[in-house]
């Protein structure tokens, strides 16, 4: 099954890391699997926009089915293997909504990131304030703050209740990259234990960023937020 | 079982009426409906608040179940309420696949949208820049360009295929919404008969927002998209 699958991904990119998650969680590692540039603008090259002309990565396609989009490629893979390996999405009604709740949360926990760690890329120049960058820490840390309240009520390990799921695939490659912008620990007890509990998960370290391996130094962007 | 659901919403949100169109499509027309004002600043009132301390509508409950992400509170209802009302979710899996890819493209649709139009209420005056104003609409232009691609291959009444979906669920009040505010239907003719086809579904018919019908005329912000 894994062989008909093609992942074109990015290392760090946390869109990309959440497929790859999945992939692992349910034991289809032998897909073909391709690692590509963004440094090298290889995300815009022909291969990529002939499976998906938003030139993005995850590119992703099982048989003649493309899924870029991380969350589409994560839902169509637990439906389509249901009862392989770990399953991702609790049968229980109040840990399933609780799952889905968090789990479309981490899109807008996704957004306030991007604006802080994208910010001098996204926005040219000539329309750049300090206000605005500001404001993004502040947005970016209330929302940190908010995270922090819901670990604290599911006691740490997963984001949306006793198990793993689709939720901690979603939010869990976004916090890992918040460390790697420099992140403090010392603010965020429980964003930290989540990260240092998850880090260690087999499906997470075996798709963990190979950029990141090769230089484990990140950056300081996110110190004082 | 709809009344044990309460849903707190607000006229013309997109977010909001893709949650009143799965519980039409769910046959859980029962549950418990309040409409609260943007312009009165309710949906930061305590109410609020207490289910949803981001603030935000739609505010959703289900017992004690709270799902305020649209996406979460869509998919949620389909997975408890499967065999009730119509199917959103297609079997199978190349239409699955479809389904997911164009729902998730449907928040990056979203976004563009929301970048135009809410531009002057999101961003402070003194950050303003006509050359933001300008990129962000030529981003949505571009956006729209695509979707008018992907309905000529659906040959035009659903965006995922065959039959009405999640997707269309997800996508339906932002095109609505985007026609609200001016788009001209000469310059997108597919958006424009998918819009006019499905707004007159039963599900949308009914959950029509009703400041549009009260005062038919909208806005022109558009026109130039």
């Amino acid at each position: 099954m894994a062989k008909d699958m093609t992942l074109l991904w990015g290392s760090g990119s946390p869109p990309c890391w959440r497929v790859m998650i999945v992939l692992e969680e349910k034991n289809l590692q032998a897909y073909n699997s391709k690692l590509l540039s963004f440094e090298k603008g290889e995300h815009k090259s022909a291969e990529v926009m002939s499976m998906n002309p938003r030139g993005q990565l995850p590119s992703f396609k099982h048989g003649s089915k493309v899924l870029n989009e991380s969350y589409a490629a994560c839902m169509y893979l637990e439906s389509q293997f249901k009862s392989q390996g770990n399953k991702l999405i609790p049968d229980c009604p109040a840990e399933q909504a609780m799952m889905y709740q968090r789990m479309f949360e981490g899109l807008t926990l996704a957004q306030k990131m991007a604006d802080v760690i994208y910010y001098s890329w996204k926005v040219p120049e000539a329309e750049r304030h300090d206000s605005a960058v500001k404001r993004n820490k502040e947005n970016l840390s209330t929302e940190l703050k908010l995270w922090e309240e819901y670990l604290q009520k599911t006691s740490g390990s997963f984001v949306a209740g006793k198990s793993f799921s689709l939720a901690d695939v979603s939010v869990f490659p976004g916090v890992a990259y918040l460390f790697r912008f420099g992140l403090t620990e010392e603010r965020y007890p429980q964003l930290t234990a989540y990260y240092n509990s998850l880090k260690e998960r087999p499906s997470i370290k075996a798709s963990w960023p190979p950029t990141w391996l090769e230089s484990p130094q990140g950056q300081d962007m996110l110190k004082d937020v």
